[in-house]
C-alpha cells in the first residue's frame, strides 16, 4: 500500500506539469490573438455558467462524509484543466476544418458548459478514482465530446447550440460507462455514507445548481434566450414541489429524502434544456417538469433496486436518473412538440425527426461506447489504480490538520 | 405519535399534488404566450432577487441546531409553490379587472419580490408548522397580500411599487398573528438552541441578503434605481456597524451576539426600501441605517423581555424587531421626509400624507386580521398539527443518514 | 483578565460610535447630492467586487477552528467601515485638491476595492487583534492607502487605475509591518490549529474568490476590459491546476495541502492584475499563472522555514506569499512585458519604466514604514492589547449559545 502510494505520487505531479506544458505551447500555436468578435453571449452570462459549474457541482458532489475535500478540490482541478483542453479541442478544429473562428467569450462559455459532461462523469465515479485516473478521463471525454459533437454537425447538420444541448446525456452515459469497470464498494462499508453536514453543503450546490440553471439553457438557446429563461425556471418550480411529492410517496417511512429532493429538483431544468426556447406557453415547461421529477425519482428507485445490480454499475451519486433519464425524456419530448407544432406546415417533417432522434442515439453510443474503453484504460497499472479499501477517503489524497476534531 | 405521522404521510403528497395541478390547469387558462414586453427590470434584477431569496432566507432561518434541513428545504418548497400562485394571481387580476399585462420578466420578479412576505412569515412559526400548514398558509398570505395591495392600489390610490415595499410589513405582522395561534416550546427545551455551525450557515445567509438587498431595494424602485442602490447601500453599512455597537452594549457580559449582528445588519435595508429612490444625500440613508439598527436591537431587547410574554407570542426567528419594526420605522421616514421635502411646494400634502398612513395602517391591519385567522385555519385537526415535543426536529420530517456523525 | 475585558467592552462601543458620528457629519458637509455621472463601471461590476470582498475573504481567514465568528463577523465590520472611511478620503481630495469629482458608483466600487489592503492585512495578524485594534487599524490603513495613491498620482504621473492596482501589494507588506509588532503565539498551542470544516468554509471563500477575480481585474482595467478577464480567467486556471502540482511536490509525505490550493490558486489572479489588459496572447498569462503558484508555494516553504523565524513574523494566513509576493511577481512582469513590446517603439522607454518601478517600490516603502507604526500604535495599553492566552478564541469576543454542540 504504500508503496503504492509512493508510486501515486511520484506520477500525478508530472504527469499535471507534462499536460500543463502541452496546453501552453499549444495555445502558442492555436491562438494568436483575442478576438473580440460580439456574440449573443454576455461576461454575466459567463459568469453565471462558471458560478454553477464551480460552486454547484462542486458541492452538489460533496455529500460523502470523508470525501469533501476532493469533491471540491478535484471538481476545481478537472474544470481548470478541461476547459483549458476545450478551448484546445475548438482552436484545433479551427486550424484542421478550417471552420469559422467565433469571439473569445463564446469560446470560453462554451468550453465551461461542455465541462458540465466531464464533472457529471466524475460524479459516477465520485470516491473511486485517484486524480491520475480523473485528469486522464477529463482529458479523454473533453475530446470525445468535441468529436461527438462535430460528428452530429457534420454529418447529421445539427446545429451547433443542440448538439451541445446533448451534454448532460453524454456526461451520465459516460460516465456510467467508465464506472461498470469500477469494482462496487463492500455493502458493509460505512465510508460512502452522508451526514447531515455533508447533505446540507450538498444542498448549497443544489441551490447554486437549481439558481443558475435558467442562465445555463438561456446561454445554449440560440435565438430567444428569455423564453429559454421563463420556460427552466417554471420547470425547475414545478420539478422542485414534485420532488417533495415523491420523495414521500417512496421512502419506506414517508418522510422527505435529501437525495430525492436533491436530484429530482434539478430534473427540471435538464429536461427543459432542449425545448426551451420552442416552448410557447408555461404549463407546457410546467408538465415537462413534473415528468422530469416523476421519471428521476422512479427512475431512483428502479435503478438501485434491479437495473445496477443486474449490470454491476454503481452508480455513486445517482447521475444516471438525475441527468441521464431527463435527459433523454427532454430530447423526446423535443421531438414531440416539434411533431405537434409542425404537423402541418413542414413538408419534411419526417426526415427533421430522424436527424434529432438520430442524434441522440448517435450521442449515447458514443458516450456508452468510449466511456466503456476509457474505463478499461483507467485500469492500467500504470495508472495506480486504488484498492477498494481506499474508495471514497479524503485521507488517501490530503493531508489532514494533526487535530482533526469533529470529523 | 406514529398514527399521527401516518395521517402526516397521507395527506401531504396529496395536497401538493391537487395544488400543483390546479397551477398547471390555471396556467393553461390565464397564460396564453410569453409577453416579452419590455420593463425596467432586467434579468441580472431577477437573478439578485432569487439569489437573495433562495439562498440568502434559506440559510438565514437555518440557526437552529435541529433543523437545518427543514429551514432550506422547505423554504425551496414554499418558495416555489408560492412564486406559482402569486403569478396566478396576477394573472387573475388581469384578466377580472382587465389590468393591463405586464411583461414576463417584471411578473416573475414581482411575484419572487412578494414571496418575501411568506418567508418572514414562516420564521414567525419556524419549526412549528408542519409542511401542510406551511403550505396553505403560504397560499392564503399569498392570496392576501394580493388583496391588500390592490386595495391599497384602489381605494387608497397608492402607487404600485409603493403597496409592494410593505412586504416586509406584511410579513412580519402576518407571521407573528399566526404564531399567536401556536403553543410556546417549553422554556427547558434544548431543540431550539443553536450551535455555533448553524450560526455560520446563519451567516452566510445574513451575508447573502446584505449582498443583495441593494438590488432588492432597486428592483422595488421605480425611476431612480441608481439612487436607491447608492441609499440602499450606505443605510446597510450603517446598520452593520451599529448592528456590532449596540450588541456589546445590550448583552450582560458585553460580548457581541451573532443574532444581533444578523438582524440588526439587515435592519438598514428594510428601513430604507421606501424612501431609498427619494433620499438625496448618503447622510440621510445613513442616519436611517443608525436608527433601523438601534430599534432592531432595542426592540430584540423590549420585545423579548416584555411584549411578547405578555402577548404569549413566541416570535420563533424574532421577524418582529428584524423585519416588522424596521419596516415601520421606514415607513414613519418616508412621511417625515416627504412632508421636509415638500412643505411648501405641494399644496396637498395633507392628503398625500394621509395616503401614506392609511395605506400601512391598511396593510398591517390586514396582516394581523387575516394572520390571525390563518393561525386559527392551521390548527385544524385536519392539518395534522404536530405535538409541541415534535417542533424545531428535523427528524421528524426528513429520512436521516443511518449513521449521522457529529450532529 | 476580566478586567481587561470589561475596560474593553467600556471602549468599543464608543469608539465604533464615536467614528461612525464623524463619518456621517463628514458625509454632510463632503457630499452635497449624488452625482450619477456615467462611468465605464456597471452596477454588476460593483456587485461582483462586493460578493467578493464580503463572502471571499470572509469565508477565505474562517480557517481557524476556534476563530469563525470573528473571521467572517469582524470582515464585515472592517469593511462597512472602510468602506465609509474611503469614500471620505476621495471627497476631502476632491475638496482639498480640487480634483475633479467621479461618478457614485466609481467611487463606491473604489473603495470597495481599496478595502482589499486592508482585509489583506487583517489577515496577516489573524486571531491577534481586537476590534478596537483593528477599527484603529482600518482607518489608519485606508488614509495612509489613499496618500500613497495619490503621492504615486503627483509625483509620478503613475495613471490612477495603475496606483490601484499596487492594492495587494500595500496590503501584504503593511499587514506584515504590523504582525511583526505582535507577540507570536505558543508553538504548542492547539488554537490556531485547523479542522477539515473550517478548512471547507476557506475553500467556499476561495472558491468565491476564484470565481470573481476576473471581474475585479477588469474594475481595474481602464480601456480593454474584456482582455483582462479572458487573461485573468487563464492565469487563474493555469495557478490552479500548478497548486495541486506543487502541492504533492513539496508536502512530506506527498499529499495535497488545502492551504497551498488555497492560497495558491489566486496567485494567478494576483500576479497577472498588473499586465492583464496589455497582454495579448492567453499563453503569457498561463505562464505568469504558472509562475505565481510557483513563487507562492515555493515562497511558503522557505518563508515559514527560513526568513519568518529570522525576522520574528508571524504571519497568521500566509499573506506574504499569498498576495506579497505574487504582487511582486506581477508588478516586475508588467515592467518585462512594457520592454519587450515597446523596446524599438518607445523613445521614454527607460524613463517609463523608472517610473513603475519607482512606484511599486515606493509603495512597499509607505506600506511597511506605516505598518512599523502602526504596529507600534497598535500596542499602546490605550488599545487594551490581548494576552497572547486569547489569541484566536472567538469566546473572547462572542456569546457563544449555552449548548455548544459539537464544536
Amino acid at each position: 500500500m504504500p508503496s503504492n502510494y509512493r508510486s501515486f505520487r511520484k506520477s500525478v505531479p508530472w504527469l499535471i506539469l507534462f499536460l500543463e506544458t502541452v496546453f501552453i505551447i499549444l495555445f502558442y500555436f492555436l491562438f494568436s490573438g483575442y478576438n473580440a468578435s460580439i456574440s449573443n453571449i454576455s461576461y454575466t452570462d459567463f459568469q453565471d455558467v462558471n458560478n454553477m459549474v464551480i460552486f454547484g457541482f462542486g458541492f452538489f458532489l460533496a455529500f460523502l462524509k470523508r470525501y469533501s475535500f476532493s469533491s471540491t478540490g478535484f471538481n476545481l482541478l478537472i474544470i481548470v484543466l478541461g476547459v483549458q483542453c476545450s478551448i484546445l479541442m475548438e482552436g484545433l478544429l479551427v486550424l484542421l476544418l478550417r471552420e469559422a473562428k467565433e469571439g473569445d467569450l463564446k469560446i470560453i462559455t462554451t468550453a465551461v458548459v461542455s465541462m458540465t459532461a466531464v464533472v457529471i462523469s466524475s460524479g459516477a465515479v465520485l470516491g473511486k478514482t485517484n486524480p491520475i485516473q480523473l485528469i486522464v478521463m477529463t482529458v479523454v471525454e473533453v475530446i470525445v465530446f468535441h468529436a461527438s459533437r462535430w460528428i452530429n454537425k457534420r454529418f447529421l447538420q445539427v446545429p451547433d447550440n443542440i448538439s451541445m444541448m446533448h451534454v448532460h446525456l453524454f456526461g451520465a452515459y459516460f460516465g456510467l460507462a467508465v464506472s461498470s469497470r469500477f469494482s462496487e464498494p463492500s455493502p458493509r462499508s460505512e465510508k460512502n455514507a452522508s451526514t447531515p453536514k455533508s447533505y446540507l453543503l450538498s444542498m448549497l450546490g443544489t441551490l447554486f445548481l437549481w439558481v443558475f440553471w435558467p442562465s445555463f439553457n438561456s446561454v445554449l438557446a440560440d435565438a430567444d434566450k428569455t423564453k429559454a429563461i421563463y420556460n427552466t425556471y417554471f420547470a425547475l418550480a414545478v420539478s422542485a414541489v414534485t420532488a417533495f411529492t415523491l420523495s414521500v410517496l417512496t421512502t419506506t417511512d414517508g418522510k422527505f429524502r435529501m437525495t430525492h429532493v436533491h436530484s429530482a429538483a434539478l430534473a427540471g431544468g435538464v429536461t427543459v434544456c432542449y425545448a426551451a426556447e420552442s416552448i410557447d406557453y408555461p404549463w407546457i415547461a410546467m408538465i415537462l417538469g413534473l415528468l422530469a421529477s416523476l421519471i428521476t425519482i422512479l427512475g431512483s428507485f428502479c435503478l438501485q433496486r434491479c437495473l445496477n445490480p443486474a449490470l454491476k454499475i454503481h452508480d455513486a451519486s445517482g447521475v444516471h436518473f438525475t441527468f441521464g433519464l431527463p435527459g433523454l425524456l427532454g430530447a423526446v419530448a423535443q421531438v414531440v412538440l416539434l411533431v405537434i407544432k409542425k404537423w402541418t406546415v413542414l413538408p419534411s417533417l419526417g426526415y427533421v425527426v430522424m436527424i434529432y432522434i438520430g442524434a441522440f442515439c448517435l450521442t449515447i453510443s458514443v458516450a456508452l461506447i468510449t466511456g466503456f474503453i476509457t474505463g478499461l484504460i483507467l485500469n492500467f497499472k500504470l495508472l495506480k489504480i486504488i484498492p477498494v479499501s481506499k474508495y471514497f477517503e479524503d485521507h488517501f489524497y490530503w493531508e489532514f490538520p494533526h487535530l482533526a476534531v469533529g470529523f
